[in-house]
């Protein structure tokens, strides 16, 4: 459908799958396994937070992570931020890439941060404004098309944020996201597609979604069919926003990827390298893990062993 | 992307879902199951198949199941056959709408029914002669994109063998399936749109596919937007073929029709209904079941009974 033969992947799994488990994961785990999804093709990561300690204490070895990731030659190591401090926090420990994050629906907001959505963009307008030169910006637009406490967001809600948002940074990526796992392909396809045509000025649009309600890939495809060919995906399908409740799932990289190669479309990701490192994941004590390819070729290659 | 806003589900649970279950299900569980779906809105199903009883016992019960789903209002009761034998045996029992299955793949059609596809395609042939006035049929394209023992399916064997079929009786229903749940959305959407243009005199078309890896609804949204509004599904994701290794998951229905509910396109069930029958099924002593809905829509229920 598509004459575009590349998708990128961004591995969120370091630090969106992270965070929401329980027990602490050392910190030599959390490298070992951004290393190891590193060795299997994945180059882009959102890879820590940098957060509260005391309200994410399991996110307070954000600066070691992040140094490691860097250590990686050719590594995209990007770190979200939820304010300035934190991003000034985030800078001095070597970020180049940041990701901020703001809600479109008012009670997630400040379920998370405790500001009003126009009070995250002048914080976001305060982050551009203090950036050096060559930092890399991806907008995280949460609840972009559905709410866990409102249900369904309204898309002249998302395009009223995008319009402040949009003008403070034009080059930065923007990442409507399914918060909630419970947007339909007609919906991802007509926001991003109007998205892009709104905003010309706009690089790059990414997509991140959740599999809460098996729509994962359906929606990713929907992503893809209008022309946004970046997706956020988490190994083992790990993770889920702590303040979402429910939100449990996103979708994950073993899917996306074998489902882009299927199609031939290049990720540079390595699906068999992947599939162990997904499992270790999904075995995590605490994991919520999602995702169907993994167990499939687990499946397939058990009953190879025994012919 | 699609101003048609009715999808016709046929729900393959009983059939396709209860086969592979290894311990017998009780007639009297299998006729309550059907009258609970029914119940839910759904109105067409296959219900059982007519084959060897030594081959499948689990479905020697065959006539009585037909029966008592005849006797629902406005039930569209469909039944599996593999051979003329097979649909003399539902026809005498009172059958008025048969399916019958042949595969693309020589050595899949072997293992299912001894024969090569051709001698299916004169089998059918067979079977259409002697069908009396009024009698439905579906055709099912098993393997039409991809098989348990060699791989990928070029879709110039698909198309030459539907070839063949659709002369034998044009104003049959055809469903090509995706056996093994390896098909992609671009390949679904690509040979569901070349059928309709290739064979304009066939009536119907229908799509069949697993989620095995985490595909199914990205699969079924392919054949929505390829123009295909009939869509097999089974309730709890239950089935898979007894004779393609690692074919499990069928499709959920509840999950298929959350999907099209929620895009507003109308599938005539009441998913709330479904969801506890899904769960009764996924518990049936040897169940193999799949889908996402089900767990996301239990869980949203126990938090809300939380709060």
């Amino acid at each position: 459908m598509s004459e575009r033969r590349r998708a990128s992947i961004v591995e969120v799994g370091p630090r969106d799958g992270f965070q929401p488990i329980g027990p602490d994961i050392p910190t030599a785990t959390k490298i070992a396994f951004v290393e190891r999804l590193y060795a299997a093709g994945l180059r882009r990561m959102e890879v820590t937070a940098f957060v509260s300690d005391i309200a994410v204490p399991q996110l307070a070895d954000a600066g070691t992570v992040l140094a490691a990731a860097q250590a990686l030659p050719g590594m995209d190591a990007q770190v979200l931020v939820p304010n300035l401090k934190h991003a000034e926090r985030a800078l001095a420990a070597g970020a180049r890439h940041l990701a901020f994050v703001l809600s479109v629906s008012e009670k997630h907001n400040f379920n998370n941060v405790r500001r009003t959505p126009m009070e995250s963009v002048a914080e976001y307008g305060r982050i551009i404004s203090s950036l050096p030169t060559g930092t890399k910006i991806r907008l995280n637009l949460a609840t972009a098309f559905d709410c866990p406490f409102d249900g369904p967001v309204d898309s002249a809600a998302t395009f009223a944020l995008l319009d402040a948002l949009v003008d403070i940074k034009p080059d930065a990526e923007i990442c409507p996201c399914d918060t909630t796992g419970r947007v339909t392909p007609d919906r991802v396809f007509a926001l991003l597609q109007t998205a892009q045509q709104r905003y010309p000025q706009t690089g790059a649009w990414a997509y991140h979604g959740h599999d809460t309600y098996g729509l994962g890939l359906a929606n990713v495809m929907a992503a893809w069919q209008a022309g946004v060919a970046t997706i956020d995906a988490s190994f083992a399908g790990l993770g889920g926003c702590p303040f979402a409740p429910g939100a449990t799932g996103n979708v994950s990289t073993e899917d996306v990827v074998w489902m882009f190669e299927a199609m031939g479309i290049s990720t540079g990701v390595d699906v068999d390298a992947l599939i162990p490192i997904a499992r270790d994941g999904a075995a995590l004590p605490g994991a919520l893990s999602g995702g169907r390819v993994r167990d499939a070729i687990t499946a397939a290659e058990q009953r190879a062993g025994h012919c």
